[in-house]
C-alpha cells in the first residue's frame, strides 16, 4: 500500500482527490500497486465533502508517515509550498507539483534535492495544464537535440486575443470579458503582462537545454498594447496574434528565451489554436517538429496531470537522470535580446513603396493602404532589433512613423 | 555500459544508428549510462558505412552479449521479426520496435513475454512516426478514464486527400503523385485501403482500453472511392474528408474501432493536419480532448520516437504495469459497425426539400444544388447503418439516389 497525499484543496486539489476517488480502480491497475489518498493539507476544514476526514493541518503529520510515498503540491506561490516540498523531497517522498511559479523560480535547487535523496520532482501540470508535454520532451524526444520551442501557453492572453479576433472587442473588453467569465483574475497583471508565460517558457527551456533559466532572463513583454487594428489588418495580411512564448538555439550556441506577442501565419497549426487551449511546438534534430495540443488549464486537466506525474512517480525506486537540469552560476548561455531576429510586420502613417524599398531593400510585401492612409505591410527578411531600431529612425528621416511593429513566428 | 542492437539496417534501422551516434553525448547524459550501439543485424554487409563492422548475421550473437540490454526491432513484417523479439525477451533484452504490424498481431504475446522476464517491449514509433503517443497515453494521462481516440493516422493517404483538396486532383492521379515522390509504395494496398491505419487504431485501442484489439475486429474502409467532387462540395460545406481511424466508448461500455474517411469540420484541428503530417486526438474525463501532431514517418522522426524507448528501457529495471494490455479471449467487448452512429454528409441526384425533410426528420442543413442537379447537404443528427440504409431506400422509392455518403466526425 502506498499513500499519497495532496497540499492544498483549492481548484487543483481537490481536482486530484476528486479525479484519483473516481478512476481509483483504473489507476491502480495501471500502476500496478494499492493506492490510498491519505492526507490533505489545508488550513480550511471541508466537513461536507468526503474527503473531509482527511484533511490535516501540519505538513508534520504527512512527513511523519513513511507510508506516504508521493504528494502533489497544489498550493500554489513559493512560500510555504517550497518549504513544504523541500521537505518532502528530503524525507525521501517524491513530489508532483502544479506550481509553475515555484519550478521556475526553484525548479534547480528541488531537483537537485530530489536527486540527493533517490526521488522525483515532476512537475507536467506545471506548463500546459493537461497537455503532456514535459514527459514527452525528456523521455519520447530524449534522442533530440532541440532547436526551438513555441508555444500558446497562457490561455487568458489567448482568450482575449481570439475575441478581438472574433467578436472585434478592443484590448480593455476582451479583458473584461475575460474577467467575467472567470477566465482572467480580478487582477489580470501575471497573465496579460506575459510572466505566467515566462515561467512556463523558463520551464521548457531548463528542461530542453539542462539549465536553468531564471525568468529575469526572459525578455517578457504581454499583450496589453496590442490594437484591435493591428489585430484585423494581420488578419487580413494572413496573420493571427497571438502571445508565444518562445526559446530558440542560435548558431553560436547560446538559447534566446522570448514571451511576446508576435504574427503567426495561418498555416501554422498555432494560430488555429483559440479559447482558452494551449499549444507548444517542438523543434528537434530527429523529429522535425511536433505539437502538443489541449487544455491549458481548469481543475480537472491540471488534476489529470498531476495524478500521471503521482502514477508514475509511486513505480520508481529512483530519481529519472533525464527530468532534471543545474543551475550552472550564470546566465551566459542566454543570448540578449538585442540578437533577436525575425520577419516582421509594420504599421506606418503612410504608404510610400519607393521610401519602404529604400529602407527595407527586397522582401516587402505587398503594401495595404486604408482609408487613413495607414499601411501595412510585411518584410520577408530576418531583421534583429536594431535593424528594426534603424529602419524606424530612417523611415522617420523621410516623415514616415512606425505605429506598429511585430515579430512573425518563423513557420 | 550497457549495449544496444538494431535488427534491420533500412530506413528505419539505419536512422537509429545515424540519429544515436549524432546525439550520443546528449542521449548518455540523459540516460545517465554510458551506452554502445554495439550490433546491427541485417542480412546485407554496409562496408561503406562508418558502422559497417558491427553488421552481424546471426541473431545469436546479439542473444548471447549479456551486455546487450535494450534491442531495436526495425525489421517489419511479422517473422522473423517475431521469433527474434520474442528471443529477445526471453533474454531479459527489452525491444523497441517501429513494426506496427508486428504490435497489432502480436503485441499481446510478446508484452505477457516481456512481463514474465521483468524487461520492456515499447513501441512508441509504430503509432504516429515521431509523434509521442503511446507514453502520453499509459503515463501522462494514466489518470483517465478515456472515452475516445480519433486520429490522421497514415501519411500516404492524407497526401492523396490534400492534393485531391489543393491540386484539383482526383485520386488516381493524387495516387501516381503520391508514388512518384516516395510517399507511396508501387503496392499502394496497405496504405490505400486502410489496412495501416486499422493497425495503428488497434494499437491505441488495446492501450487504453487494456484489451488486445485484432485487426479483423475493425471495420476498414479505405479512400479508393473517395470522388473529387464530394472532396469539393465538402469542402463548400465547410468539411475536408479526411481518412479518419478511430476508436469510441459506447454507453454499453463496449468499444467501436473504426477506419474510414469521415468528413471533418474546417474548425476541428485535425482538418488542418496536411500532407504527411499524423495527428490524433485523445478525449478522456480528467483532459477533456487533447491532440498531438508530428511527422507520422520518415527515417529520423521514427528513428527518434525508437530511441526513445531505447533510452528508457535502458533505465529501467522491471516491467511498466501500465504499457501492456490483455488477450481477453473474445472480441466480446467490440461492438458490431452497424451500431456505428454519426451525423452524416449526403450527396443525393435531386434537390428536394420535403422529399429530405420526410425522410430525414429534423436536421437537414441548407441544400447545395448544382448544374446537374446533384445536391449535397448534411443531416446534423446522429444516424446509425441501418438508419442511412432505410434513408438511402425511401429516398430511392422518392425516385432520389443517393450517390455518397460520408459520416461527419464528431468535434
Amino acid at each position: 500500500m502506498d499513500k499519497f497525499a495532496v497540499l492544498g484543496c483549492g481548484v487543483v486539489g481537490s481536482g486530484v482527490v476528486e479525479l484519483f476517488e473516481k478512476n481509483k480502480a483504473l489507476i491502480e491497475k495501471r500502476s500496478g500497486r494499492k493506492l490510498e489518498m491519505a492526507y490533505i493539507l489545508d488550513l480550511r476544514d471541508f466537513p461536507d465533502r468526503p474527503y473531509g476526514s482527511k484533511v490535516v493541518k501540519s505538513i508534520d503529520t504527512i512527513l511523519a508517515d513513511p507510508e506516504v510515498t508521493v504528494v502533489a503540491e497544489c498550493m500554489g506561490g513559493i512560500e510555504p509550498a517550497f518549504t513544504f516540498v523541500k521537505a518532502c523531497l528530503e524525507a525521501g517522498k517524491s513530489v508532483a507539483t502544479s506550481n509553475k511559479e515555484l519550478v521556475a523560480a526553484k525548479g534547480d535547487i528541488l531537483l537537485q534535492t530530489a536527486k540527493d535523496h533517490h526521488c522525483n520532482f515532476f512537475f507536467e501540470a506545471s506548463v500546459g495544464g493537461a497537455i503532456p508535454i514535459i514527459r514527452p520532451l525528456h523521455k519520447c524526444l530524449a534522442a533530440n537535440d532541440f532547436s526551438a520551442i513555441a508555444g500558446i501557453l497562457n490561455g487568458t492572453t489567448n482568450f482575449i486575443l481570439g475575441k478581438m479576433i472574433t467578436a472585434d472587442m478592443d484590448f480593455a473588453s476582451a479583458l473584461a470579458l475575460a474577467q467575467e467569465k472567470g477566465y482572467a483574475e480580478k487582477d489580470p497583471t501575471a497573465d496579460v503582462e506575459g510572466h505566467d508565460a515566462c515561467r512556463k517558457i523558463c520551464i521548457l527551456s531548463s528542461l530542453a537545454f539542462g539549465k536553468h533559466v531564471y525568468p529575469e532572463s526572459v525578455h517578457t513583454k504581454g499583450i496589453r498594447e496590442v490594437e484591435l487594428k493591428d489585430v484585423k489588418l494581420c488578419m487580413q495580411l494572413g496573420y493571427a496574434i497571438k502571445l508565444i512564448a518562445r526559446v530558440q538555439r542560435l548558431e553560436n550556441g547560446k538559447i534566446l528565451p522570448t514571451v511576446m506577442p508576435m504574427a503567426v501565419a495561418d498555416d501554422n497549426l498555432l494560430s488555429d489554436v483559440n479559447g482558452v487551449y494551449n499549444a507548444v511546438m517542438v523543434r528537434g534534430d530527429g523529429i522535425s517538429k511536433a505539437m502538443f495540443y489541449g487544455r491549458g488549464a481548469g481543475k480537472f486537466p491540471t488534476a489529470s496531470a498531476v495524478l500521471g506525474d503521482m502514477i508514475e512517480e509511486v513505480q520508481l525506486s529512483d530519481t529519472i537522470p533525464a527530468q532534471t537540469w543545474e543551475n550552472v552560476g550564470s546566465a551566459d548561455f542566454i543570448e540578449d535580446f538585442s540578437q533577436f531576429s525575425a520577419e516582421r510586420y509594420f504599421r506606418t502613417s503612410a504608404a510610400n513603396a519607393e521610401a519602404l524599398t529604400e529602407v527595407f531593400g527586397e522582401g516587402v510585401s505587398e503594401i495595404l493602404t486604408m482609408d487613413d492612409h495607414e499601411s501595412v505591410f510585411t518584410v520577408a527578411r530576418e531583421m534583429n532589433v536594431t535593424e528594426v531600431e534603424d529602419a524606424v529612425k530612417a523611415l522617420s528621416a523621410k516623415g514616415i512613423r512606425v505605429l506598429a511593429e511585430y515579430p512573425i513566428l518563423q513557420p
